[in-house]
């Protein structure tokens, strides 16, 4: 067993990959201004982000690099309880971290400034790219958050799956990035959100909640379904710290 | 054997994931108003869908999520006969519950009406994105549905792809919708069309009747010419609920 | 072994794959008409069509789809002379039936007319997209024929790779249409070189030579130097209808 | 083992390949002229271009087609010393012939002057394509030079991915170029910058240091960190001339 020190360094840094790549995409290529336009290079490289993060990490950590899918494992049996707060907050800290960089790295184009480019940052209303209001944003999120989780739940226990499961799971993300974008910037993710609202402040933070909220939602609703539809499977079969991305 | 029950569920669900997800794609993203612009986009959405539903559900349903797939397996002597209705009947009602989903969140954006967006609704003459003609949706619709099914039975065949089948499968469906979204917005699939032409209602329930026929002869004939090429193979050797998603 | 016959005939359906969907996916777009804008989904076209078209019949035939190929497997001493003409001869009626099938579907267009809108014909000069005088041309067709067909013979020699060999050379093909799309419109196949000019008639007939030239010579000198860097490998081990899609 | 010289042939021409087709996807094409406008054309062209030279090359070289690689190979002890300069001058020399093959191709196209039209050069502030500073392009480059070569470094270090290595390595260099394109036009890959200098000359050389000094860095610092990782693991037990493409 890896040492749980470790793990949270790599979820850390797997966190901080997914933000700094992911978000990087959008903030840094000012081409990408237009509601829609460039969203699936952005998405492409979220779902790129998870897949060589989980490929190079996933047999250490389990690979989750967001809370939504830390809780949705937790909810289902698959992984420690007692590691669900630390994982949580490795995320956040990585996420955090990343994107400080990138304000730095984005710090070197004439005019930039987070809070008027918004910053990659997730919102509704007058903040969501096609001015999505609330109800929009929380459905999105919530099932979309929902499937992503049900997918890396159902994709994990197939064991032979192992060698492309960050492949399925990164592809995974990139569609749902490429659904969510127009309505949300795209979330799934509270680690993600929390990262970018921090350096936006304002709106961001006010709008914050939404991006706890139904990610989690969505995470805990796919924990139970997927106890209930293996209820005679016995959880002491998987390895807890199992992960989407372990390819291990 | 899994259920009928249970492969029944999984198959509006994984319908419902398609059509929320595929379709959501266009509908959810104003910019992607142009002809063809963004059909990339799309065209990924569909296919990744399908990759992602059937990695997660292929061991349980096979993976249709399609009539004109299910009809092909089922004249391909590769379904039992007695699902077909059923099957066919999950897929549509979970693709209608997927749309109606997606007017619910699409509802959260000014000014969206289904009726006047056209709500991703497939159509030919003055409701193709190019303005194609009846002839060319005809066309489009059943030589791309004949060839997606052929490669699903074609590919179910070879045990040794099974890991990587929903993968080569959700590219095919991403490369028929990248030709047909010009023609007919991109089809293949009765399911499909059925949903969104419910919400959008006239034109699109009056041009409905080609989405069934086209596909549905398509996976017919694809059936036949299967069954034709592989006569001398015993039928039940394989698994009968085996599909194109089937990476157990 | 699988007789000439049918491997003749899943070498003409496979060209006539290829050249459907991958000319299609242009041709049928009239959104794809800026030099360049859209030269991504043409490219994942013909990449996809490899692809799937590899998977379903690469156990068959071997999955060659262009002349280009024979020829390279013929001179590396990896195919039997006494099938290459056969196997040409299919490759160009196969593509030709597809040419023939894309413009009844066109046709429900109004307004389209092959001549005019130079129907996915690869050429030089006026008729590259970007003005590309013929040296340019024969340069580029060339080198990419040669790295292409190269890459096929080192892919099907290294047997623990069968199972994503067609995903592989797939990926080479749409590499090689990205970079060739701005300078000859994309060939390295004369089979789908022929079947559109057919149908522009005029200056794509006189301009066709080049994409038999090129393609050609880069086949025959990745079968050269392939032979030359496996000089000491015994040709009677690989089975000669051996393909870059053989994944069985 | 396979000869130092046959090992120095394919470094070099799988570099040429990645540069030829690489920046040959920009430069030959007209259309890519707005910042970030089509940087996934790009992005993907060398993420492809990685993965098909890994395939064909992977097993004979390590596939390593990058100075930055070579060097945190060497580092992390899995490479031999004695072969890090000779793998560096045949990665260079490869680049430079690619780059002037290009030239060749380009010059078909009436106008074409590599110096105005840069040439796919990598440079900062008004080199730069959304003129970001110096401070950014040095960032950018280390952090992701980093990453990338630890990506590498871990993935071949779990064997039992080998026969996807090139695709996961060939998705994290797309990835790489997704975030860096609109900073420095993306380089990660010393070789690569110099080739394209060499041909526009002037401020490309004079800013070439950045490309060479940033990503050597980060390959040391990657080298370091996982050799610090797997301190308990056995060099010896690794073939040293294991690289990311190394698929055998």
């Amino acid at each position: 067993m890896v040492t749980l020190g470790k793990r949270l360094w790599v979820e850390g840094v797997g966190t901080a990959w997914l933000v700094f790549v992911g978000c990087g995409s959008t903030v840094l290529d000012t081409s990408v201004i237009l509601q829609g336009y460039g969203s699936l290079d952005v998405s492409l490289a979220f779902g790129l982000a998870f897949a060589t993060a989980g490929y190079a990490f996933g047999g250490i950590s389990g690979a989750h690099f967001n809370p939504a899918v830390t809780v949705g494992f937790t909810v289902a049996q698959r992984f420690p309880v007692r590691d669900l707060l630390p994982y949580i907050a490795a995320q956040v800290v990585g996420a955090i971290s990343a994107a400080a960089l990138l304000v730095y790295v984005a710090s070197g184009r004439p005019g930039f400034d987070p809070g008027a480019s918004e910053f990659a940052a997730n919102g509704f209303g007058a903040h969501s790219p096609a001015d999505y209001q609330l109800h929009s944003a929380l459905a999105i999120e919530f099932v979309l958050s929902f499937a992503f989780v049900m997918v890396c739940l159902l994709i994990v226990d197939r064991k032979n799956l192992a060698p492309i499961a960050p492949l399925i799971v990164g592809a995974c993300l990139t569609l749902v990035y490429l659904v969510s974008i127009p309505v949300t910037n795209g979330s799934v993710n509270p680690a993600r959100s929390t990262a970018q609202a921090l350096f936006v402040g304002n709106w961001a933070l006010d709008q914050l909640w939404v991006f706890w909220a139904a990610p989690l939602s969505g995470g805990v609703v796919a924990g139970v379904l997927f106890s209930f539809l293996n209820g005679d499977t016995d959880p002491s079969a998987a390895t807890l710290a199992d992960g989407p991305g372990d390819a291990a």
